[in-house]
């Protein structure tokens, strides 16, 4: 503030549908990540139970539950469909489970997450997935420490939804250098940003979602972009020095500016 | 005899491979009429379970339990698959298992049928449908009453092996008129022709598969046919009166003449 | 209304998009059902042409003629065509044409119901699947009883508009006890419920679509809920006693009043 | 034979199940060439009919005839059917038939070339593709001059057998420079050597198919590979000058040797 | 103007989403041909690089790269991919890029337009298809003339936006009769309506596009169908005399009136 | 032999095309595995290029190189295209690539692996996946360690063939608990049995392929079983107590007898 500067999230920016268009591919790469990471550590050199992620000629396939059919949930239920895995996803939205179900012409049993079956998928699932992702809140708890006791010892849970605070009573914040630990025998897997162990293919992914972002700054300028654009507006934290946010100036304690009213003293 | 006819029954000429080509396309039919017959018969009207064979976006798809990855078993299970349901394939032939798991891009559970996981599947199906078939001899009993008072109210099996005994301990043959039975609330359906039900298109498929074989007899005549085609010959009951079928000669205690010495006479 | 109850009908409640939520499963479900129910009264024991609703090799696939691609014409080309049926679609919609074209890459004939070929399509099919629904209001004639005249003997026509009037001059409503009668050799199933015959699946589904109005009135109370949802407040017919929904309350010649000021009175 | 040169054809080389392996890549791009040449000679400046080989959402696809479901009938209906056009392939061998329909999922109508069906088919098909080769002899004709009479104005036929004598009455060789002629306002193209127009891709392929035997020939001599490999033994016209090939021999009237004994003395 | 005529033009005709419905269908027709025609195009009696549109096994595929995901570009995707050819695609906007992905299911290279990789993949690829189209406006010019230097000799440009000026530097406007031209030895096919070429499809699907507003004006009268769709309304040009489109007014120097305005006198 | 044993090497069984039907599972799961493997070390944190392995969209995908179109490479190849990677296969056999390009439909771009082209894809591939199984003899080195240096830093080499001997000039056998090693800045993964990390599935794979084995010897005694089938009596090493395996003999110094001989001996 002192610097007079201008911040604006990348992770707050939305789009004409009210989506997050740069936060968009990191829930696909989450996805894909999900599911090479739960065949990983289903192996038993990493304590796992020692299966393969795959669909053998007469051996039943393992079973992956996917809650939440969101970017990062779907993606994650393509992947794993991929492989031949018996793939269950539950959402609350049935709108979704029906893209998704066309999506991959029924090789898939998708539910509500809110009904009791919650409870059987877990108890026979070998993989379990947290996609659950409320844009701007911490995501509900569906799994309860008491479904996590009846999973299968060496089973994996992915929690992609930690950053927001985790989607299963059990779960909590890990880093890449020590990404597992275990509870009740199961795997869990609950690193926030799993997309930094892929730097390479993350910033190529970044770039392409933000380009359009830099260039319209670069084409227009910083005011006439933030006018154009209410979605880019809404990503700016700080503007000349001036709180724009009102969550982040309400936890700081700092008074907050109408971005529209310095915006249009501007002009 | 008395007529001195010679007798060729379509379904045992066997081709190049030792298989039937006659029979064959029965079995394609009869796979996909099992699917037809089940859905038919889930539905409350029937009796049934009141269930759809389909996969609504939000509601768990019903399981088929097939018995059998021959042609029947194999044409039933992409039928099935196809449908949206939960499909699971038993066989003792691991490779065949194998072919079809690759033709349906690994949507389907395959098993071996000789494991004790049989009793779990039944429990679990809302379809059974048996596709066991031993070419000349009884086919085993796969599942047995004990098995079938597990299954739900309302759950459907169709017996394609019924022609030869059946693989249920529960089927006994039914007739179109009066199809289905039901044993501790299972529907069987044990109808031993089903394609008697679709002549037009059973009729077209049967010319079609003889086609060749009558077409060898006409522009060879009959001796010099049998002399070329050694699968044409294997469908030999009666030469010019003379019994060449040592099952059917043993059963009815006819002396039985060998149609190589009666064709090289002719030469 | 001497209750002063408040009614909603499920039938009227809209999403955001304009479309009928909660009878949307009914019709995927009324479409896979309609070629289910074909392939059964396609059989000669049925009364039908005897012909499988499948690809044999060697035999010409029966032609399926799909009036509507909405959801239930829609769903049921899908599964039409998995059964490798010849699958033609009419409706008025190009756009419903190009995504239902685009999602069976291509395996269909498309086509604009308002031209003559529809005559030429009526007399090559052995099943007519009429799935015109135009929320409502009676649904247009499209097959003429004279159209009905040039089908094959044994064709089936499945008439799932028949709640809205048929979409076929010669379909009258008939029940699941007898679900079929046949006019000029042609057998019509025009039960207005299919899925009463499925009630396990359809609760189910029904209970998915409902369940968030369910709950958003059981969080929020009901006048809260109607404020929130305009879709939700569209499905009202009764509130507290008084009439809202216009087309009744002229039916019945009853005065109507207006929810909104209602609900405002209410705060 | 002066030159007491070994002269080895590529064309009558054997593999283990007595195809023609070295021919058989051939048959593959002439396949999808077929395919791509009918699309072209479709258009209206090419003189055809005017139509797209795609299939337009509503707009009925055109129908594509194939006759053979060898090698170069399989390519092409697999390239047909990729377009989204209506495709018919007949054959007078079900097996192959049966084959084809699996690969495509049930998207094409495969039917025996025997019966009368063949008449009905060509006049609906704006494209016939001729892909029907007897090894070693003469192909039959099997659309006669007064089917092509019935076929509509600018149809396209490719006859892939024109080396062979061409599968239709109507057919007669062309070249690369002058491709097509016109019957019946149907344009023909029979360019007995397709692939020449893709001399690249060609070459490679020839290059792959041929390898495996050049390799041989270097590493064995040329004696030990023909004793070893019977197939490449069948593709030997002349050894060390001697005539080998019967048919060359008769037509040239000159005696004929035994490889076998040849090669029996060099050892 | 002195006729006093209404003209209204079918290609600034608008639908709802703002997009050209009438245009659209001849944007899927000419992605379909812009394969075809390179499939043509690379055959050595073309001139071109003598190489076979396909994946001949054993031969690497040739690669295929597409300026533009819009409708023609996405259906050129579709089509290439369909070939096995090795696709790429890119645009300006992800959004496309991430449809078109998924519905080709990852079988397609996709990339932004804007980063420096366009050169590199113009020098791999045999084809190039420009599919840029930028509503009203001339579209940019992708490809330089320094890229096209860098292709393979015989390889084959296909620029469908030539009518809006073209997205190559190299690309000018060529006719059916003598439709391609040679630059850097890249051979060029810039014919501005290629779809001319397929007369009967396209007025078919002109037809289907164009009907629903034929009929509104039937049905309702000129003005009232102009009152009820703006789209429809955007599309006019003169009105009963008056000049209405702007464009056109100040390119032809006559004054501009408003269609709103005379539509409102009218009632 | 002094215990006068009868042993059996399950790796040595062969079936009635010759294959090793015990082997084949842990080739299947071996190339899903190997797949697996990459995706995992491509990560950051494990040394890799910090790629994803699957297709994001607007990033160029990874390059995928499989060595040989065995069972493992091909279960390999389908396993990487369903995640969205380039994937090349090289094999000396066409009819092995003519198999797998059918099956994945093309997407996939396939090679003969003696060409030099083999230099070219080492340098673009971000995964290698050694699959080359020559059964009973050291697998040849493919690729040399000038190749390897041509590799991006990061890349990943994954030798399935460690088994016997590798295909990679640098890679040399290394075990679960430290299963990498670097050279030239190129991870090297060279397991000799992978499936050690899966032993449920690989146990029951491995009890699936052995039970026909298993149920012979105890249905019909040893010698029958052995005399019926020829590819059991293959895996003989001891058969009471005297040496039977030539190569096993020959290594040990041991006299060989004849299995044929002591087997109708004991007739």
């Amino acid at each position: 503030m002192e610097l007079e500067l201008t911040l604006i999230g990348y992770e707050v920016i939305r789009d004409a549908e009210g989506e997050l268009p740069v936060l968009l591919p990191f829930s696909e790469m989450g996805g894909v990540l999900a599911v090479h990471t739960a065949a990983h550590h289903l192996q038993a050199e990493m304590g796992g139970r020692g299966i393969l992620l795959g669909n053998v000629p007469g051996v039943a396939p393992p079973t992956v539950l996917i809650l939440g059919a969101g970017t990062a949930g779907t993606t994650a239920a393509r992947q794993a469909v991929a492989t031949g895995a018996h793939v269950i996803v539950v959402d609350s939205e049935l709108t979704k489970l029906r893209e998704l179900n066309r999506e991959v012409a029924g090789h898939v049993v998708t539910d509500l997450s809110r009904l009791v079956r919650l409870e059987r998928y877990v108890a026979i699932a070998d993989v379990v997935i947290g996609a659950v992702l409320v844009p701007g809140s911490r995501c509900p708890t569906l799994i309860t420490e008491e479904m996590v006791k009846t999973m299968k010892p060496g089973s994996v849970i992915i929690d992609l939804s930690i950053d927001q605070g985790g989607c299963m009573e059990t779960s909590r914040p890990t880093t890449l250098d020590n990404p597992t630990f275990v509870v009740h025998n199961v795997i869990h897997f609950c690193v926030p940003n799993m997309t930094a162990n892929i730097p390479r293919t993350a910033s190529r992914a970044l770039a392409n979602a933000s380009l359009p972002y830099i260039q319209a700054l670069a084409d227009q300028g910083l005011d006439q972009a933030l006018r154009d654009d209410p979605g880019l507006a809404a990503g700016v934290y700080l503007y000349r020095g001036k709180m724009i946010n009102a969550r982040l100036g309400e936890t700081l304690r700092v008074a907050v500016s109408s971005l529209d009213e310095l915006l249009s003293k501007g002009e």
